[in-house]
């Protein structure tokens, strides 16, 4: 897989929770797409036949990943899309509260503070961030869920937890908390926020008993930008709305009058990039060469402790986490320093990670790709600098 | 440009309502840009500058083709987003009416029945497609604003208007309609379905006059499918709220807390495929060399004018427009065989047209690559068939 990476020749590449490197095949796979449908088309009946092909392959490979039947999962251009197209037609009335956790992406919370002003909702905050520092992955799903029986309270209607955080890099039990979720009367959504899991651990329990399970492509399965999707439980299927309607969403595109599907595609929209499906389907077979999701997490994991141990011994460093991360993203921060500027030279020196805003800290990402060699580069470049 | 295309080189093309062909140069530089990100990136500061001039490449070519400042014009997926996104975030209240054209792609009009369902809106209709038909495009703009007179009440709050009809094919007066609905008390918005004039006629007056003009790259700007744009009014962007939020509506993209973009990235999601834009502005610069829009508009009509005329001479036959169209659209019937079976009977013969529902017609398109040839091809099919 490394070697069919053009983006990690020239550099030593950590933000892999950022974007993925795109295969070489993989984007021969989107070009053979285009000039595909330039030959049969791009507007004939020669050419549905290889259109529905394409979106149906990349359709049952990532159902298959979240252990979902393909009736749903929706493809979504991106994580954003997926998270919070399904939220706008559920039946809220004044007063719900939406309980986020504390470690969500910015994105996804000024979405629901948008809903809570328009549909007359209360936000409450589910605090998980600082049971990630002081808990070892173990002892952190009772504690988390411990957090959650605090926080639910008879108005709670949508839980939104991310199953791999995006700051601490922390594993949400998300099983466990659609299960205790399912003991409320009035039984509260779950909205998981996938973006780093997909791709990186195995996601099929997590994302067969969330309500929403909003992923992309692009950053761990090594996608092309641009495509992404989200698997749908049943009763939200039944029981939401669309919102962003277009052609895609109607069960005969042709009329207006006619009802929306009853699958997950009714939260598709319109004309998207199909070039894209043959990309992403051509990255996930990569993917499944290299091992079982549970196979790769390992060697995601084994980088992941190399580069977490060896934070250990470099002065003025701090793990977020108290133990190896359970992952590939590894958090942390280098006194006296401020993110910004190690971030910036780091990137002259060719190796690459990035910075985040809460809490103030640096990220750096370990997947199949990265090798141990690299490890030691940035460990010696992080001690030079400390 | 018609030497540039492979998806003309084997067919005789018709459908360029339904998608353009992309030009081989524009498929180059999808790719072109896509090795880039991954030499830069892609994700890295290094790439960051790349990736914003590709973005505001193609946002200012299409702001310019729009006659807007580029902080007017979102980029979208496709024109069902650019329709149908700002809708939701405008300030509606209960009772306020809707007013759709009978000539609107279903994908819209769901979406307007959605919410008016939801905001409890009241959908009327105005009558347009009659006059089309009863009308030449002289006398056609007065019987529309007669028609629009007829129908707006104290209520009326939206107008949904198309630029460029996609059934009659007739242009719509939008600029009188914009200046006659800024005489209402209440100035109701127009939304303009542009997805069958940009690219196709001169677009700059209309949609500088709308509230939302939307449209996609993938038809008659053969671009890559997958990304379109929309020019919004100031008064919208001050007025709508964002719906579909995430990191690209923020201002500070790390933080929830921020306000939303005051221009029109505030419409604008979250990852979206940063090729596309490079493949965009490159299909628009081959549009560019070939002549300014009413330039181009003059081949169009050339083309429309000789089928349109030929269609007159075929036993059975009828056109919908009672005289040569004003764009690239010619739609018709056929006495005696269904729609369906006469795209299926030219599809064998290599000649691709579609069928519309409503009306049941067929349509064929000319754009400046179509040929007297192919023109005078499909003529002698249609006269075999009748």
């Amino acid at each position: 897989m490394r070697t069919l990476c053009p983006a990690l020749a020239n550099k030593t590449y950590f933000n892999y929770g950022g974007q993925g490197p795109l295969p070489t095949p993989s984007l021969q796979a989107i070009n053979s797409s285009w000039q595909r449908i330039q030959e049969l088309g791009p507007f004939t009946n020669d050419v549905w036949p290889f259109i529905e092909q394409e979106t149906a392959r990349v359709r049952q490979a990532l159902a298959a990943l979240c252990g979902v039947g393909s009736h749903r999962l929706a493809l979504t251009e991106n994580v954003t899309s997926g998270c919070v197209l399904p939220l706008w037609g559920l039946p809220w009335d004044g007063g719900d509260q939406l309980l986020i956790s504390d470690c969500e992406h910015p994105g996804v919370v000024a979405a629901c503070q948008e809903l809570a002003r328009r549909e007359r909702l209360e936000i409450r905050w589910l605090p998980v961030l600082e049971l990630c520092r002081t808990h070892d992955q173990n002892a952190l799903a009772a504690a988390v869920l411990a957090s959650l029986e605090q926080a639910l309270t008879a108005q709670t209607r949508l839980v939104v937890l991310s199953h791999l955080l995006w700051n601490s890099g922390s594993v949400m039990p998300i099983a466990a908390v659609a299960a205790r979720l399912k003991q409320q009367p009035n039984q509260p959504w779950l909205l998981v926020d996938a973006a780093q899991s997909m791709g990186s651990i195995p996601v099929e329990e997590a994302a067969a008993a969330a309500d929403i399970y909003a992923f992309t492509g692009h950053k761990w399965c090594c996608g092309p930008e641009g495509l992404g999707g989200v698997a749908l439980s049943q009763r939200l299927l039944e029981q939401a709305q669309p919102t962003l309607i277009g052609w895609r969403s109607l069960r005969h595109e042709a009329s207006a009058a006619s009802s929306f599907h009853s699958d997950a595609r009714r939260f598709e929209v319109a004309t998207s990039c199909v070039p894209l499906c043959s990309g992403l389907a051509t990255s996930l077979e990569l993917l499944e060469a290299e091992g079982t999701p549970a196979q790769r997490l390992q060697r995601i994991q084994s980088g992941s402790r190399r580069l977490w141990q060896g934070l250990q011994t470099i002065e003025g460093v701090k793990t977020l986490l108290p133990e190896p991360p359970p992952a590939g993203l590894v958090s942390f921060t280098l006194a006296g320093l401020s993110s910004a500027a190690v971030v910036e030279s780091l990137g002259e020196q060719g190796l690459w990670i990035r910075r985040l805003d809460d809490p103030d800290c640096l990220r750096a990402c370990t997947h199949i790709t990265t090798t141990d060699t690299e490890i030691d580069e940035l460990l010696e470049a992080l001690s030079a600098l400390a």
